[in-house]
């Protein structure tokens, strides 16, 4: 199946951990409801002081679907409490 | 299988992009053949302006391996002439 990839990179002290999860999982039970949602997979550095604390890594099954689900004001409430930087991205597989 | 995960994205200027992907087969036709290595998935932004216009995801099965694997000199030699920033990093999963 063609689909997308949904590549975020965050930067979150050691203090917002606990924070950051919370607010993750609540992202995560609204997205994993909405139509074309594929799958989720968070990853948490090895490195305490990694710059990017941790990634997320979705699938989506086009790039509409993701604008569609993210582009909802329930959304946009929820990423607006989430007070950390990171680097969303799209992405498609170039090579295996 | 508890297995690691290599994340590393790149900044690639559009200039760059046929040099960087010449380097990563290069690299990863040599990374597949070390002990340890699992799977290796190269993403390309769908926005040709993103921070990260690439990123690589791979399993590997220990950090132990990981770093044997890419401490080799014959590795460190192919890293050298890949004359791109990037913010690599080793992650487990955290949450599905």
């Amino acid at each position: 199946m063609a689909s997308i990839v949904l590549i975020n990179p965050f930067e979150v002290p050691a203090a917002g951990e606990e924070e950051f999860l919370a607010r993750w999982r609540e992202a995560a039970d609204y997205l994993r409801r909405q139509d074309g949602f594929v799958s989720t997979r968070l990853h948490a550095s090895l490195d305490p002081s990694a710059r990017f604390r941790f990634v997320n890594v979705a699938d989506w099954r086009s790039p509409a679907h993701f604008r569609r689900a993210v582009g909802a004001e329930a959304f946009a409430q929820t990423v607006r409490r989430m007070p950390f930087t990171s680097v969303p991205g799209l992405y498609r597989l170039a090579a295996e």
